[in-house]
Parts: structure tokens; C-alpha cells; sequence
């Protein structure tokens, strides 16, 4: 094989309990990208549809991991990856480390596939670091790995591929507004009230006990952030409008995508969200902010080959 | 049936990452009771043998928890209760939930088992905190439904039961100093940083994966407390001593058991756990402080009929 076509997926981090850990990965929203074999050697992005980004390598998310990943691979021959971006930089829901998982991933399929997850993630890290200064696997590894994952550690890197309930819906409201990264970083507290973390520890707990069990009322009452919501919320206009429309009909919980300013609601059956993503497009009209809003199954695959 | 007799099992409480809200039940050492009908109306502790500890019922944790379940059942007939106290109050090991839980455990089955394992736990939680002055779950719930246990939250009061995987014993050592639980809680600071915070709930969350899959490494690795154990570890003297010793000799993991002074190291298989207990034993021994140690598996089913 010498070229793949692949789709990429958005993701949704942090999912409310699980601050800098969780993620669960989506299915209707996912940049499209085509890796091929070049006789020259090195990495070279040939084309970007879709969004402006860099085409140097090493300042293009999909570059950086992909450079990580040939490097160590060392082949006698090259990469060409073209990206046709489908997921707005800046939106929440994982749109650089959709580039940067999905390099790496074709690459893997077109060396024969010597790499295993865990090691995908730690090169598509790598690309992520390029875009949010820091280290982090949160949308990677749901990306990689499909469903819902903790991240257990990230020195040494561990992943935990977290049981998934079949009938998990999400609902996604992207309000077009920019938040930027270090102002979502800043209004969070370095210290937090022992009260709370030991809250915030239950609720993991109980959701990973939830999601092993398909217990949905459980994951309903364990889907809640008492630490990191109350103030990341006050980013986004009508956060809490967002909310009450999603929760009176029918949604299991909502919380903040990532570090905003997407919204996220899980539903138990497509029925439940497509009438939660009316009550919250309703809700929303009010405010003069442009958004996009989509239901998405919960994607237990993670990246898929398209051809 | 007129009488029952029964053993209530000692419980490890917070286990390490599980601050407040984790238990699991100990098999090898428990308060045993005699619980009878009388035609007399009314609560009565009749007999206390092993610890000086009061007769009058509004001041007895069994007591209290016995009264306020009798009061809720309100039957025409009346209990009496004999407390064979073996579980040394104030070591750590949930010594006044024993009693608090199994008063009424015994007097429900005389009653005919009207009330659940979640209405038992409320009605011993009463009882509870009238030895440590504020309501806790923590080490009832683990004495009434056997196994691992997380406490969700106390209002409403909800506990999940965690799978327990069949091959993990506890080595246990008390060293017969006193903890004020004041002091314990004085120790701890009400403010702590977001980072361990994070760590802490990674941890939990992964816990509870091992704990569902079967994984004791995972369990190993999950079981590793960044917030209290600092603090509290310093009222324990030869604490690190005893840590490594464990570890040292293939103990899962080393935490205080409570808030001390017990110290409890899980082990998969009763083999690995006499060696970790063995150790632990001979490094405690340059300590001068007379202590208790001892392996329990881990009991599955809770409180236990003995006749």
C-alpha cells in the first residue's frame, strides 16, 4: 500500500468530572487526510484545505508528530500528507490533535503497522505540544483508541481504554467565539478546596464504575464539575442556557468541550439527543453569537481508513 | 428467630488515592454480637466485654444506630444487645462502624430484613457519628455490603459496589499508639493544588478500572495517595519503613489504613501477603512501639451470621 485515506476525529476532553484526564471521541465531525509514499525522503505537507495552517513542517501539528514518528522509523523513503481540515483550530474539540493523531496513524498503516497505540500517542503528542505549548493526551488518546480513555499518566505515558455504553449520544454546540488558551489557563485556580477534589474524585470514580456497568443514570449523576466549570463557564455567553435547555430534555449531563468554547451533552439513543440539539439550538437562537451544532454517536474506533 | 449472633468485620477506609470515599472489608478481625428480641420495648446494651465502652444506648454507637432504626421500624417488642468488642477502638480500622453497623444488620434480620443494605448504612452512619462527631460512610458501607466500596456522596446517601478481584489479601499493622482524629484532621490542609488534585482523581479512576478488570498492576500503580499521605504519614512513626518493607517484599501497595495509625498493604495471593507480612513485622521490630500485625483476605460478603 502506498497511500491512505483516512478520517480523523473530533473529541471531546476533560468531560466535566474528568479534568486533564478523560476524553471520549466523536464520529460526525473529523478532518479527512491522505498520506502517501514518496521515493524522496523526509515528511513534506502538500496540501491544507479548509483552514489556514502552516505548510512548514515543523510548525504544522501533523508535521511535528509525523517528523517524531520518521525519525524513529528512520524508512529509505518519504511522506507526503495532505490535510483537508474539517474541525475549526480553536473550537474545543480537539482539532490539532485530530491532525496530529492522524498523521501518524497513516504513516504507521503504510510502514506495516509496527507502532502500537500507546506509541501513535506519544508521537501525536508531540504535534500537540506545537499547538497547546504543553504536553497533553486527553484528545489524542480518544482519537487513537476510540470510546472513552484516562489518561492514567503521562510520565510514563499510559492510556486506559475506558468501556464505552453502546447508546451514548453526544450533542455539540460550537458558539464562534475564540477563547484563548492562556485566558482559559488563568482563570483557574492553582489551589482548589480539599472539599471539592475529594467531590471530583467520587464522581471519577463513580463514572468509571458507570461506564464498566452501562449504568446511565449513574454516568448522569457522576458527570458533574464542581471544580474546573464554575469558572471556565463564565467564558462562554449562555453556557448556562446551554445547559438547562440540554438537561430538561432528556440529557444525561453537559459540560464544557476541552477548554471551550464547544458544549458538550450526552444522551442516552440518538432519539433523546436529536431532541436535546433542537432545545439547545432553540435555546441559543436568543444570543447574537453565531454557532454550529451537530449530533455525533460515540465513535468506539477512533481514526478510520476510508479507503 | 429470636437471637442471632454475628460477626461485623473490621474495614480499611480511604485506601490510599480514595481519600473519604473508599473502603474495603477485612475477614480475619471483627467485633462479634449477640442481638436478641425482648418483650420489652426498647434498646438495651446488656453486655460489653473486650473495651471500656459505654452501656448507655444514646451514648454507644450501637446504640445509637440500633435506635435509630428502631425507631424507624418501630416494632412491639424491644432488643437486646451483648458486644464482644475485639476490634481495638481508635486503631484505624473502622472499630466503632463495626458496632454502628452491625447492631442493626442483626436487628433487621430479626425484624424479618425490611430494610436494604443502603438503609442499614444510613441508619449506622447515625451511630457512627457519635464516636467521630461528623457522618461518615467510608467504613460502614465496606462492613455492610463486603468487598471494595465507594461512597458517591452522603446526600443523598448513595454507595456503589466496586468488583473486588478474588485473589487480594491485606497485611495490617497497628502500632499501639494514639491518633487524635482531631490531630488527623488538623493536619490536613483545606486548600490543595489543582495538579494533585488531577493526579489524585486520575488515580481513582483508574483504580476503579483495575478493580473491574482484574488488573493488579493497574491497581498497583493506582493506588498511590498525593494528598493526604504526606501529612498524615508524619503521626505514624517507622510509617516509611513499613512502606518499604511491603513494597520491598511484592506488596501491591502500602497506605494508612483510616486515618491511622493501622497501616495496610494489599498483595495479590495469601502467599505474597505472609512474606509482606513477615517483613513488615521484622522492620517495625527496631521501632520501639508494641504493635499488632496481621493477613486478612478480603471479605466479600460484609457482616456475617454465625449461627
Amino acid at each position: 500500500m502506498n497511500e491512505i485515506k483516512l478520517f480523523s476525529p473530533a473529541t471531546v476532553a476533560n468531560v466535566s468530572c474528568g479534568f486533564d484526564v478523560l476524553g471520549f471521541c466523536l464520529d460526525s465531525v473529523g478532518d479527512e487526510m491522505v498520506i502517501r509514499k514518496t521515493s524522496n525522503k523526509g515528511i513534506k505537507i502538500i496540501k491544507i484545505e479548509g483552514y489556514d495552517l502552516p505548510y512548514e513542517v515543523n510548525k504544522n501539528v501533523a508535521g511535528v508528530s509525523a517528523m517524531a514518528m520518521y525519525k524513529a522509523a528512520n524508512p529509505d523513503f518519504g511522506f507526503e500528507i495532505e490535510i483537508y481540515k474539517k474541525i475549526k483550530p480553536g473550537s474545543g474539540v480537539g482539532s490539532s490533535s485530530a491532525s496530529a493523531a492522524g498523521s501518524v496513524y497513516g504513516m504507521n498503516v503504510l510502514l506495516g503497522s509496527p507502532y502500537s497505540p500507546l506509541e501513535l500517542t506519544a508521537f501525536a503528542i508531540k504535534g500537540e505540544a506545537v499547538a497547546s505549548q504543553s504536553e497533553h493526551a486527553d484528545n489524542i488518546a480518544p482519537a487513537i483508541y476510540g470510546g472513552f480513555t484516562l489518561v492514567k499518566s503521562l510520565d510514563p505515558l499510559e492510556i486506559l481504554q475506558i468501556p464505552t455504553p453502546e447508546d451514548l449520544f453526544a450533542v455539540v454546540i460550537h458558539p464562534q467565539i475564540e477563547i484563548k488558551t492562556s485566558d482559559a489557563r488563568k482563570i483557574l485556580p492553582k489551589d482548589i478546596p480539599l472539599k471539592n477534589a475529594i467531590t471530583q474524585w467520587s464522581n471519577v470514580g463513580s463514572l468509571i464504575h458507570g461506564l464498566h456497568t452501562n449504568d446511565y443514570e449513574l454516568i448522569s449523576r457522576s458527570l458533574v464539575d464542581v471544580v474546573v466549570e464554575p469558572f471556565r463557564s463564565q467564558l462562554i455567553p449562555g453556557f448556562e442556557s446551554i445547559k438547562k435547555a440540554a438537561l430538561e430534555h432528556g440529557a444525561l449531563s453537559t459540560g464544557i468541550s476541552g477548554s471551550g468554547p464547544s458544549v458538550f451533552s450526552l444522551c442516552k439513543s440518538q432519539k433523546t439527543a436529536i431532541k436535546v440539539e433542537k432545545a439547545v439550538r432553540q435555546a441559543y437562537a436568543k444570543y447574537t453569537i453565531p454557532f454550529d451544532i451537530y449530533v455525533s454517536k460515540i465513535n468506539m474506533e477512533g481514526i478510520k481508513k476510508l479507503n
